[in-house]
């Protein structure tokens, strides 16, 4: 029974304490002989850190990954990985045991563990998203180099982009702290965010994240759909409370003429559909898949007694925590696919 | 790697073609000593079973379930159920081989497995959903009394259900054929869906489902939260692109402060926000969960060179497919809810 | 968590009573395109059944393998398949609900479950292993040619073979219905055999099973070697009391230094060691796997208060049962096994 | 799929490299509210360790355990709970890249993942066995207090102990450095091995495992059976090659008559089977368990290039090892056990 361990024949488990003395991940299943180092972590760490531009919270940590296990001589060996974060800036002086945040992890955990790290939120923390950008990171390594995931601001609050330029990669994303890349909305989300960091108020929001470079076939039947192991990916995340394939709740209302698209009959684009957003019957098509991750309003500060350290929406660092999760299930997802193209090559010999 | 298989301490796995011999269902975990006969799955299973109104689809299942395992002098024997239902209608003269139909998975299933069952989808058909009802409501048998799972029509196409009753059960969803308690949008949907069938065209749509009763504490940290694997149950339905807890795309535009409820501090209903709708830090918090499933429309007959038999929207008839992935979802849930507490009653001796 | 289930990338889910409607499996991860008839089950299934000779037990069952699911035109459809045998022969008057067999399930799975099907050992019964036979024949179309699995008589009461010929199929092991290759000790068990059945006495004995044709490889690290995958699957297997790679207990009281063989340093045989039997830090060397699975005695029927049907000895018939849980675990190991091959050939891209 | 997690409901993970910066392991599954120190591991660790005698190898660890997380105020979490030892006697200068050592995991491993860290066996080295003995004790702590888990030299070369107390616990399991508690059986032992060292020999042996205080009723049926969960977790151990439940290699020619014991019927005994050895139908009779582990004999320093260290018998240092994954299994099947009866709880309320 899986409860801090995500994936199939690559295998994520997380542990560690935001106030503890580490967090950590063990990633296995990754073959052997692929080039990996500390510093390669850094980068989508940097993006999901605290403390990166005035929108985020103040909250700074160096974050330094530890490689423990399962590289030797830069070079993965097939054994599982695990690397360490130690913690550092931990002022537990700032939790009360006895106060519970409303709408926060506090009371649940409680009431289900008897006994809590009530510092920070413990493991519920965001913090714990730490070790999911490090399996991200290294799932990346497993795929393809024409395969890219790449996440965006697709809404915060009230204001939406629509100028979204064709080709996006993460350098372009985050050419704006607010890594929306329709700068005119960019700088509206900007300009709110400051005012609700300065009174307090929060906002929520939605990312895109674009999956690029895929072949025709991931996705396994029924129960392990391209679809929602997506879904139980990014809703695994902390304020996720909503995840949709392409514009779902816009599609509703649709009439199904204008919705399908797509050639029947037998050629060689017959069946695929650009309305699928990359997913049929739960199979990649070879498509873009276009996933929409939506995150509830952050906690306000004026909600909680004690001041701890918050962003005014946590979507623009929560990025690279998506991509991460979307990048496990897809490196997973082409295990699969890998295995089965492998048993094609046995039975054709 | 499950595949065909859901969950965990209680596991459903499915099998079955539409038109080969049989579809099945293998419950495993099932407590012994549960009354369990046969005709207890029917009722679920005709609010399933297509035929059932003029808003769906002809073609017609008489759909007795056999169980071949598992029961002995009507009650459960703690060992695996198999539930199967004998295919009858299979008219699949209807199907071309060499016929792709856009946006199904004809495509995607023949580029990854090669050798496809054509004749109505297969696997990959809706029928296959057949095999989820009954693991749902053999689920419900595990669940105690006080825990209801309710779903309903929350939306069809432009309509959407505005005056919900705060008190709902299947016999009042089912007053209305369209399945939506708001009997006046209940009457825009059923004629616009006549439209639609008349037409050849379709609709999506929206469930809604309430789970009702859940003690505090159920749902497993960080990658058995209750959200994710809820979402992970239903976003596997055939149809479905989409999942949200609470009307999550509504409330991304909402300010911090409006958006968050509840009381902090360590009173007895501290930490408790109705805005959770029902989930806090991935665990219930012992109010009602209210998750939104979306559909995108059916396919639509225009788009189909051989006529084949389809409902303009699948909506209705999905409701006890998404109660029943949720029943699952939630069984599984309670029986890890109850390991915990029977460690407590350990620790305690 | 599985506990009707066995396997990884290839699972077996049996189910079934042996008195109730029909014993069944379900075989999931099988490729698409294999070629499979339900009379392919039949020579391993003979093999097992009740009756075939003056040895075995005299109920009688005709065991005819239904596929319900997973094939289509003689062909698997990678999907997951299901065969069920409808159970015919069951004189359940034969069993009394208040007695309490020793040395059986009864007593024990009354006290863990309640509710308990009486009638034969129910799920308990050695019938429940027709399903893996069923597995098994399917895990070996998924081994290549090369592989071959040979189960034998190796050891009955007292009588154990010595002169067993280097090549071994199953026709020459079924020459002898003791399935004993050593033809002179074959004759010696089967007067012993005659002999315990007349007395209502029973032996227990040693099937030897012999791996060929593995490539280096096969085997996961630390908690997927390939000796406790079968050893678990070996000993999961009713009257099974012990699993031994090669002749373990003799081996214990040699000197290392006549134990230990192979060459070492850096020539193309260098490390492989005959001592190994096959397996080298939990990976196959190429060479042939030798494992012992060891039966105790048979229940006694002066032992029963009730005439059931039973064996004098168990082994023969167990025979393509210990090959079927052998296959079924090479089977999944290879295609583990197949997934590495296939990262190389991407790697090497 | 599971490489290098081990259990069920409780899971243990394991994670490092003999000789690269720490070995690790992630237990997870443990209810929340268990006292535990770092300093709680010392005992079996100290056990485990080599150089603690004459007849073990001279190299020397300080194993001291530091906990990275699933611990506050000196008790769990109900979070994962991650434990490294960092590795500090690592003269890696002893080993040979182009050298592959007979018999050991060396050539299998280079052929499998084709990078290898060669120091001292890297993962395939028993020093992977420091974090099996982690999780081990942690097992415990969920074991009630009336289940004791006891491991000692049955037999090493040819010398069988005959002679062994009834009541045994590891103190006076330790009173002789072979663990062996005939103590005339440990005297020949002990010179058998100081000769073995001086020449280079090794011997193998057995350890009997004794497992006392489990309730009636644990084991899951047909592939979770507690004999082939013991077994899997015992053949997983590096050296092993063989289980038996009780003395299976003796019992083999015996007569069911005098093998078989126990009253049928249907009185409070009625069932029960000392013969059984505490497992019947693969669930537990609330008897003693017996399993015996076969070792080979450990490597012979005659047959390396370069001189390692190493025992000449790795038996008595195995035991805390075999203690450790048979408390796992047992700890695990144990909180499947109390699942069932919070169950009962529930439907007779």
């Amino acid at each position: 029974m899986d409860r801090n361990t995500f994936g199939n024949l690559l295998q994520l488990t997380t542990f560690g304490e935001s106030h503890g003395p580490a967090m950590g991940a063990v990633i296995d299943g990754v073959p052997a002989g692929i080039p990996l180092k500390s510093t390669d972590l850094l980068d989508q760490m940097t993006r999901r850190r605290p403390g990166q531009s005035d929108i985020t919270t103040d909250r700074d940590e160096d974050d330094a990954p530890t490689i423990l296990s399962g590289v030797f001589e830069d070079k993965t060996l097939g054994t599982p990985i695990c690397v360490v974060v130690y913690n550092e800036d931990a002022r537990s002086k700032d939790y009360d045991p006895d106060h519970y945040r409303a709408g926060h992890a506090d009371r649940t955990w409680d009431e289900k563990f008897g006994h809590r790290d009530y510092r920070g939120g413990g493991r519920s923390s965001g913090r714990e998203t730490v070790s999911r950008v490090i399996g991200g990171v290294i799932a990346e390594k497993i795929l393809p180099d024409a395969v890219s995931i790449v996440g965006f601001t697709r809404q915060i609050g009230e204001h939406r982009a629509e100028d979204i330029p064709e080709d996006l990669d993460r350098q372009r994303v985050d050419q704006h702290k607010t890594r929306c890349p329709d700068l005119e909305v960019a700088e509206a989300i900007s300009e709110d965010l400051l005012d609700c960091k300065e009174r307090g108020d929060s906002r929520g929001g939605i990312i895109e994240t674009r999956i690029d470079g895929l072949p025709m076939g991931l996705g396994e039947p029924v129960f392990r759909k391209l679809k929602n192991t997506l879904a139980d990916a990014l809703m695994s995340i902390g304020a996720v409370v909503g995840v949709t394939i392409g514009d779902a709740p816009d599609n509703i209302a649709m009439s199904g003429f204008d919705f399908h698209d797509g050639i029947s009959g037998s050629g060689p684009r017959a069946g695929i559909s650009p309305a699928a957003n990359g997913i049929q019957g739960g199979i990649s098509n070879g498509e873009r898949i276009r996933v929409l991750t939506y995150f509830k309003p952050a906690s306000t500060t004026g909600d909680m007694s004690k001041s701890g350290r918050h962003d005014p929406c946590i979507v623009p660092r929560a990025i690279p925590v998506v991509e991460s999760m979307a990048a496990l299930v897809t490196a997973d997802h082409f295990m699969e696919f890998q295995l089965n193209r492998s048993r094609d090559l046995t039975r054709t010999e």
